[in-house]
């Protein structure tokens, strides 16, 4: 497998080859815009629904193309990642409509939910410490035993297959001049800036502050190495991404950080004014547009709604937390 | 005005005139079809998510039409209707957009969230006891006062504005064979039956066993005068309205019934499959079509999911009871 140095990045015209081979399996999510949310964070905010994807998240789009180039490359066999959960779910109902299993290595602390759906779809868990290093190598364990891996982020395929979410948003609201999405491991960010290079919309990113390893390694000029995050935003908890920085550094025009408080804010807004219920990870957005108006205000932005696989009893927890502290928005 | 033997009824004509009426006032909701809805269904189910309508209900879509038929006229002046909740709050936005103000007679058993819905969107609240005679005395004290009244459901501008959920799913999903939709006073069901007279689909209605008034009605041949609601579908416990009443008689297929506890299992089917919480009203189409395979098992049926406006909180409660007894989903 080539460096990512020596281009093992997609272009666009990888995210439209990944579009052709996907989008009959995925979900063209809906693209909501909402007077009230408008209101609540001063521009013209269009919601691009990916927790209504199939597995609830946006993740099956890289999956899907992932399992696809497999196909298509006459590659049998099982797979193996290593997730918080949306990846492994989408994995899994990826690789089973092709006729695999996918073995998903899963911090011990993911939500119990998220480990419920990675079986529902017919993957198999295998549990690790909560820690970057623990996971790679479980992951590389499996790997020896003869599993194809696929990575959940640093990787071209995935990279490629999650561009395709901003592929329909430019077709649907061709006009928009920004767009933001949350940062994890990069995956969807990265695929995002290379989907949108010719549109030339601004490419904004969140991290949440206990997670906020990418700012961090954007400081340094390197991506640092050993990191233990503390944050509600369980789908943000990954280290970037080599190949995914990569892109991060030179498209991204900046990436915000918002705490665990603006989040539970942010999802409580969400729900008051589209009925909707987001998961901490998808809530970064709408938190850092509200924090930014010197960013956002006035603008037409895009906002990558990444997921929606939150139990509404946690969802209920982590609000009441919210309305408990001073300062919230209810 | 005329009584509803003089035709006061709308036919499919003016459920395009409402259409052109409001269209850009009201959001075209998404049709969403999911693969694990289809295996618990044993049908290809296409939701048309009305819940994600703007207020969170169809309602916004009649609300809108019966304003909109008000400035047409010149009538100026601020309306009045009374409502369960959904149509309160449509109302009360569709007058506020128009610079009206609705006043609105809810049942002092109405849900919080639907009494704060109708105050956020400018409305005011006049309570009263939870019956029918009640609701039309007080409304009838607010006409006096010269208010302009907008019947909930009895009314052909409300009739006509309802239809176009079924004409925007007539667009999407021609094909489809079966149409479902919930039943309380009837206005979604008669809109339903005149928009797709020519589509040629078979429309079906559900009502909640506790709030059956219509099937009573049918067998009796009129319609029943007095009724005590008992049902958790808190949108469904009005009884039908006269135009509603001739509509549906010769229109709709069949009125199916469903539990208190069925409901309860299709709001936490409905959840683990497209992550969206529904309310008990929405939630009756699911649950009928899971009870009666004989009609809708390998058919391609259309859903009206008619509202999204309960809380995450009270969510959890219901679903929780739905738990504790036996035989339940989950």
């Amino acid at each position: 497998m080539k460096h990512a140095e020596e281009a093992d990045i997609p272009d666009i015209a990888d995210i439209h080859l990944a579009h052709a081979r996907i989008r009959k399996q995925v979900r063209r999510t809906p693209v909501l815009n909402d007077p009230g949310l408008d209101e609540a964070t001063g521009c013209r905010l269009f919601c691009k629904c990916e927790n209504l994807q199939f597995t609830g998240a946006f993740k099956f789009r890289g999956a899907s193309n992932a399992i696809a180039c497999l196909a298509e490359q006459g590659m049998a066999g099982d797979v193996a990642t290593h997730s918080s959960g949306n990846h492994g779910a989408a994995l899994a109902l990826a690789a089973r409509l092709d006729g695999r299993t996918a073995h998903v290595v899963m911090p011990e602390n993911s939500s119990r939910m998220k480990i419920e759906a990675v079986k529902h779809y017919g993957g198999q868990v295998h549990f690790c410490a909560p820690t970057n290093e623990s996971r790679v190598f479980e992951l590389e364990k499996l790997v020896r035993q003869g599993l194809i891996p696929v990575h959940p982020y640093d990787d071209a395929r995935i990279i490629a297959g999650q561009g395709t979410a901003a592929l329909e948003l430019e077709q649907e609201i061709p006009t928009l001049e920004k767009i933001i999405t949350p940062l994890g491991g990069g995956g969807l960010v990265s695929g995002t800036v290379i989907a949108s290079r010719k549109w030339g919309v601004g490419v904004y990113a969140v991290e949440p502050e206990g997670a906020a390893d990418t700012v961090a390694s954007l400081q340094q000029g390197k991506i640092i190495d050993r990191f233990t995050p503390d944050t509600i935003a369980d789908g943000l908890r990954a280290i970037v991404g080599v190949r995914n920085f990569q892109v991060i550094r030179t498209g991204v025009k900046q990436v915000l950080t918002v705490s665990d408080q603006d989040i539970r804010d942010a999802m409580i807004l969400f729900w008051q004014t589209l009925k909707i219920l987001i998961e901490p990870s998808s809530a970064t957005v709408i938190a850092a547009i509200r924090n930014h108006p010197e960013i956002f205000s006035g603008s037409k932005v895009g906002a990558l709604i990444s997921g929606g696989n939150i139990h509404p009893s946690e969802w209920v927890r982590l609000t009441a937390e919210a309305v408990k502290q001073p300062g919230s928005g209810e």
